[in-house]
């Protein structure tokens, strides 16, 4: 039995949730650039995802953004999405866009902005009692541009007292994960900028209340799988938004900017219990989602490249041989250890991945038989008219 | 005499250029917010940037943007400027809006896209006899998001190529100045990212090609008034676009983010020559632009703060000893010599600016004369339905 | 009353711990420049503190670092500081010098290195006895070089039950600050890396466990002020270790990178809660210590300097009128907030502070007292021979 | 033929200069921490070179650091090295440790102490000249680090006065290679902070200047093979000092933090013809060399670890499909050219540079040969007594 043999039964089961948005057009404040085929309607989305997880076998569920896919019947949305095979997924609220909240919403001065943010949010936990999603992902645009423009110590206050009352609402069944984010789109002060803040607002709500981490919303030289371990160890972990960045939160593909990190991240999910299934209560899985823009490339293929790229660090980081890595550590082998660990990240597995996808009925290389499939060009064809989803 | 009395005389003739599109909606990714009376037209633009002028004596050019600032006339708009007090200014070139440039504009590998791109710059030259504009500035969104995408070194060759065209059909008394930015909106690499980059194409071009300096654009920690002390003494600082930043381009108003660096960087200015008249030849004067965005607070404010802070940091810099300066640098007395510096940074100028404003005629305090001058409230009244203006 | 006036006897009291080790020799790990009159000896550490003191009257307290001034009598040591006028002052353990712990302390894989790190803090309870310091402050040098070099995860393990065994031994009146550090010594991963972790692990700890904020450990770009308003409203900021920074870990006197940046911090200090008199129980004051090299400036006016600095900023911070602040920020105008900031920023507090110094029978120049003082000259004609004291 | 042979012969003759004091002690300024078997004399360093280079085939020269490494006779120096098999290299000058240079060298405000740094870079020259040497590399540690401490403008045209004082003593086959730094030893400003600024200055000087990458000598997000691209377009880039960081200069073993930023870089060397023999005039060959610290893992494994890690970088860099990335560049295929520059950066090259090695003499296994020659041991027994090598 070969190395990959040996850890090819945990690939299995392997989900990686797709974000509808990342079907639609995104940019920049300097440009959008919008493309043919791009999807009018959230069916249309659906469809798309679907066809990442018809030649993967890695996307089973879609996450929604409301307002963006808004639809009067969420149940017929959920039976058209499971008819193609896949399942809907997180909710994602949206309290950025609206003119009221210009200055804040969770966090805003004004009592009524954050009883609507709050109903929002209620709203969201409504439409997961209809697609059965386990969810509620609450990322905050909130904070302020200037020094003084609005007091930091009352807006933490405000976001616990609004935090809980959504939290109230929601079933045992439910969670709800909390997204930080370093900055941007407010640039003096955010309000949940850092792992630290979001853990100390689910640590006050309760067990069902969870951190979520976007690898791309960090201060530059951050690590992040230390962040990662540590939330594993204090049981707080809910989901990731993979993405990867250079600069700021670039939004591009997971793993294409440092790729080396995201095996590491991939290696302490492992080593803290977050990477298989949930246990028997359903609560403590991690999910692995996607956040990212697909500003010049193709989105499809760009999201069968992301979820082929979470797939192969998987691989190595399986392949890490634990027994020799643990040796070293414990007699203080510096390079020795290093070595261990590179010796996984430098297995080129992607033969064997191909391989295996062929022995599970996917095709060996799904960004070929995407572009021989004829999808694409179909839906350029098809889909003429109507307005492009974007972000609005 | 005071010691401002004796600088007073040295704030005569300070200018500052207003960019037409800080009167404009702005935002981020996420959202543009819309604001009550915000200019539909360029000429609407003019007047509030007159209005920033008329109320605080430092604002006497407006830049201009093409194509966002593009009109029939452009006499007939330098005369309807000149008869509201101002002038029109520099002219910039924008190759990042049109669907051609998704991979680049003066870079790109399609030979025609990059002729269309000059072609662009060329016909801004053409405003600019017209206008009598001095400068033409360049800034390029050209980048790539993905390692590979496209060869780096190719298209810095395209680049000098191109910016050589176009600096051919500069009259003498033209000039081009090539902007850096770091990065955004491309995220892997950007095609102009840091000063040595563009001072190497303009020293490549002739004495006529300079330096754009933006605050915003700089890797975190970089020390800007060494560059710009760097460039004076290589006679390549063309101009400054002046804003603030905590994080990435933020775009916030000069001097909110870090008023001491403004401070060093303007004392750098007036060492190494770049503050008062140009020489008697035209073609050395620094030229002071801001280049912002006013997302949440009031444009025509956000504008009046703006110039305000530049000349605040400007007295402060000119109160400096610096024979007292030099003496504790000569000895090698560190704390002696910082102390000489924070000592004009932490003098209080605002009530001796006040008094020197009302000596010329000028309102003490430019942002309450704004605030009870009516004017907002009349533009909110009379600028109802058309488009308000933006970045497109 | 002027406005000074009506803040001036909030002024009273405040105290700035001094660390010993300030007046040691210190760099880089290019060079460690000697000064002439540098301390051999604690009890001379202590009389440049003292001297401190009685020209600001702001720094009644001397940090200790052990080993570095580890003496046989601290009874006798805190009597020889009294004779001074100061006292002895906070703990400061250090497991980072000896070659054991080349791969970590607390943390170390070694459970017999692990023990030895816990003695060497039990040992500093004792002398916290001895001297009656009210707060252990452990700063961790912990973390690995490389990749894999040794289980993130386990260490965190390992480091909550070495602090659990820490926190035990402390009496009812004893406190335990632990201290966060971005990177450095360690490059790849630091063990106690952030607030969020230092964070969990006191608030595993108990009550009489808290945070020490060192304001040049941070991320390039983290907003510090919100970690201090987050941690007052938490109840977990223990103290503060003051000092600059451009770079990295700087170690530049407190204020002279960014001296906005100090005003807003202390801002924050104020609205939370955390500047005056602690609360009966004695364990809830905020420590206010500098922790800083003076590499190549003079000791002694460097650290007069920094504890002008904060007093003049929290003068500054202490005159922002907060009625004014809070009608702009509820009402939204965020210009108008903003400049309310900016105005007490702005406020040359200097004249004023000199008078309240004279009036309180200090010199009016602290800075200048010292220069004149002829204490310079005597400390380097006198200490001559025998070794200066340094991080070793 | 597989792609490996085809791309075989190209890793002929690559050769990494290797520093001196790689082998000697190394830390932060918390600690250094001595290893048993380090040497105490140059001739020991090199020895050790020497057996790097015996396993690796990669590391044929060694460079000087004077006056860390002065002796009375080069020449007799240079003989026992290639007794050993190798060859002096680079000479490198020091003028950071004297007390003399605190607050600066060739920019210091003293005309004594500029003149006694030019003196010492002379000297080195004439070390050139006996060891034959072609490169005199220069790293300056000056800088401020207080704003105003000296004057920013002045200090570089005293830097440019000193270079071309050095430069003009050099012989006609002999370089100058000027390195940049962003920070540290000086926290403020450095002199030399960007390779715009070292640019600037060896493109001044003449053709035999040249500029130094060092690899950890950047700000944060900054990309490296951008200036590599740059550098080589423009005539100068002379040498590389290669290591790897995440956060400051680290100076970890190369390729160990961002393996896959080392071989963008490796890309960018060869497309711009920085790979493979110099030019017939022997002035443009690119060098390569480390410049690191192993703080806590063994030096010589570390060493090896390092040239190691360039090779395997080169040898993916080296099998780039470049026909079939410009084909994806030139029509756009953002995807498909970045999937083709990732499948040479994913090849497994290990199994194939063993062979490589074994068909050469060498060990296919460097490492573990390492481990089984007793060379450490070895020197661990010998090298008892004396005082070993470090910084100093």
């Amino acid at each position: 039995m070969t190395k990959f043999d040996a850890i090819a039964s945990r690939l299995e089961g392997q989900a990686i949730e797709l974000p509808s948005w990342a079907f639609g057009n995104s940019g920049t404040r300097f440009k959008v650039f919008g493309q043919p085929g791009v999807p009018r309607t959230v069916e249309e989305k659906i469809a798309d995802a679907a066809k990442v997880h018809e030649l993967t076998g890695l996307a089973p569920t879609v996450a929604l953004h409301i307002p963006w896919d808004t639809v009067d019947d969420y149940a017929a949305l959920k039976a058209y999405a499971n008819g193609l095979g896949v399942d809907l997924g997180t909710i994602n609220t949206n309290t950025f866009q609206d003119d009221d909240y210009k200055l804040g919403s969770l966090t805003h001065p004004d009592a009524a902005i954050r009883k609507k943010a709050v109903r929002h949010a209620l709203d969201c936990i409504e439409i997961m009692d209809a697609t059965g999603s386990r969810d509620l992902k609450v990322w905050l645009a909130d904070g302020t541009n200037y020094p003084g423009q609005d007091d930091i110590r009352s807006r933490q206050d405000r976001l616990a007292d609004a935090l809980a009352e959504i939290y109230a609402a929601l079933s045992d069944d439910q969670r709800l994960v909390l997204e930080y984010k370093f900055f941007e789109p407010a640039f003096y002060h955010t309000d949940v900028p850092d792992w630290g803040t979001s853990y100390a607002h689910v640590a006050a709500l309760g067990d069902r209340a969870m951190v979520c981490l976007d690898t791309g919303h960090h201060a530059p030289g951050t690590n992040i799988e230390f962040i990662v371990a540590q939330l594993l160890r204090l049981g707080k972990l809910g989901s990731f938004d993979f993405n990867s960045r250079f600069y700021a939160d670039d939004d591009l593909i997971v793993g294409a900017a440092d790729p080396f990190q995201l095996f590491r991240i991939i290696v302490e999910v492992i080593r803290g219990g977050g990477y298989g299934p949930a246990n028997p209560d359903g609560h403590s899985g991690v999910a692995f989602m996607l956040d990212q823009c697909h500003n010049i490339e193709k989105k499809i293929p760009g999201q069968i490249r992301s979820v082929l790229n979470v797939q192969e660090m998987t691989a190595r980081a399986l392949l890490l041989d634990r027994e020799a890595l643990g040796a070293a550590q414990d007699t203080g082998d510096v390079l020795g250890a290093n070595e261990v660990l590179m010796d996984a990240f430098y297995t080129d597995v992607r033969a064997d991945l191909a391989a295996w996808r062929e022995s599970r009925g996917l095709p060996a290389d799904p960004m070929r038989a995407y572009a021989e499939s004829g999808y694409q060009s179909q839906i350029e064809n098809e889909r003429v008219g109507g307005t492009q989803a974007g972000w609005s």
